[in-house]
């Protein structure tokens, strides 16, 4: 392999100056045409490779989109799986995804700040969407690209396109699921009043029971944790519960202590190591969606200015039953 | 706030063209040094923030550190864990972590060719080192600054930094564990021999038996499949193993299905919700070690040239047996 041609070689070939050289790629107005021509004959003969820093000042593109990496925590991040795919999804598109980290909605804002200073990315992937989410409407009043995985929650601007995973029907099909499994008395373990998420994911479960005229009353709340999912399954069936309906694999592990036929959400590799029926989330569609509506928008920008708002494109995908045992009582 | 000044702000504020401003940020030697302390005023009063492009064309810095990301796949990760430590431990040191993905030693050394001449990262953090590893020995002829986390298993220029966890270690406690709980005949179950994490392993448990004179021929091969790992484990408690220790947690989850007193490695999220005895790595810390060794050859690089070959500081950090149930037959 050769030696990489740098600038200063460019210049001894073109028989210019360094600053011209670097007059062509970042200003080329200031060069008189044929110089421009010499030293851009120098850069191909050389194979002199445009690095980013001069190209990014050239194009206003950094080809970098930014995307947020939980702290540090013990369990599984349905995050973690969708970053992979984003991963391979960006290359495939010629970007490349940087990461940062936040601790909540404020800090995330100004982490965004920062390296729009620093890196300026072409676009931010933002995950977690949650209702009152400070950092959409941050980014929509500065026009700056972004989609999120995640619905807006009922946010006001809710313009911007989104790819969110149906959670509600996973629960209806996990639900109808049971009801064909012989079951009348179906609970769900949930999350706390108010999460976007958790609220989507217990309506599936009582519409899939109101249809068919059952009791939607059996319904507890939990912080999420394997503890407090098992705590609320028997209080449920204490209360005539024979199989429940989960808000995560986290409670209904929690859950399949009391009674065996629980259904959880995210098909963690937990649940196909225990055998757990689990909704999996199509993570590597998700992201590859979310590449997609936020290289649009890309494609439809001149220099660092958006054209317009981009016309808002969300896409509900469906969650997948993974059954992995009879659900007969 | 303010709306975001631009390079043409600063040039009007100071009065001069924007590719003089260009020249102060790229090439400040060939602009007056009365100007550039214009130029510099205005920069400081109008709170213009010098792009990632003019401070690498200024600095040869791009503050990114590039790390391969795993293709999608089912299953849980150990890198992904560690990528959420490196993250967190880079921006405090000023750096981001830029992500790539690759299928193999090839297509991974192509890709760090390409990110060099995109977006020219400071340095890279390697995973999955291996024996025969042709990453390392590329990176190293090139003088380009990087850490793997893994030994470099034999490579002939072992001499860059490295963080390993000591598997051996980690098996010889658990061994030991066993063996505090009554057992005599305790198998391994493995991965195919050659892998140099594997191998490593398998030491650890083979040396705390031959410490007390037992049997160190109860050792098994597989393809880290659950599947194979209860095979596995059927033949050598077919042989007289009343205990088992495994390369993973994987295995020991198939291992699990035919004795009870297994110990795996990694300690991920199954263990924990099944209650399997296992090894944890610290990767939030061995994650904290790369950057620490890789901004230690930075800072001590000018330009973008190295000064010289950094010494080698390899750091073996220990795993912990995290007990979940009472070793005894």
């Amino acid at each position: 392999m050769a030696e990489k041609a740098t600038i200063a070689d460019v210049a001894r070939y073109a028989n210019v100056s360094r600053q011209t050289v670097s007059n062509v790629l970042n200003s080329p107005e200031v060069v008189k045409e044929e110089t421009r021509q010499r030293v851009l004959a120098a850069v191909e003969a050389l194979g002199y490779r445009v690095n980013a820093a001069a190209r990014q000042m050239r194009t206003g593109r950094s080809r970098l989109l930014a995307t947020r990496i939980e702290t540090t925590q013990d369990g599984i991040n349905v995050y973690d799986r969708f970053l992979h795919g984003l991963t391979e999804s960006a290359a495939r598109s010629g970007y490349r995804v940087l990461l940062y980290t936040a601790i909540d909605d404020r800090s995330e804002i100004a982490t965004i700040d920062q390296l729009l200073g620093e890196f300026e990315p072409d676009g931010f992937v933002l995950t977690g969407t949650h209702h009152g989410d400070a950092r959409t409407s941050w980014l929509a009043r500065r026009g700056l690209p972004f989609v999120t995985f995640g619905r807006p929650w009922g946010a006001a601007e809710a313009g911007h396109p989104w790819v969110d995973v149906d959670g509600a029907a996973g629960t209806e099909a996990a639900t109808r699921h049971l009801l064909a499994g012989g079951h009348r008395r179906i609970g769900f373990v949930g999350w706390e009043t108010g999460s976007g998420v958790g609220d989507d994911r217990r309506s599936g479960w009582s519409r899939a029971l109101a249809a068919e005229g059952l009791d939607t009353g059996l319904a507890l709340e939990t912080d999420g944790t394997t503890a407090q999912g098992r705590v609320a399954a028997q209080e449920l069936v204490r209360r005539g519960a024979t199989a429940l309906v989960c808000v995560s694999d986290a409670v209904a592990l929690g859950a399949l202590q009391v009674t065996p036929a629980v259904v959880g959400f995210d098909d963690t590799p937990v649940a196909a190591a225990i055998g757990l029926t689990s909704l999996g989330q199509p993570l590597a569609e998700a992201a590859a969606r979310c590449v997609e509506l936020l290289t649009d928008q890309l494609s439809g920008r001149i220099g660092d200015r958006p054209t317009e708002a981009p016309a808002s494109s969300p896409l509900l995908l469906s969650p997948t039953l993974v059954i992995r045992k009879d659900p007969r009582p």
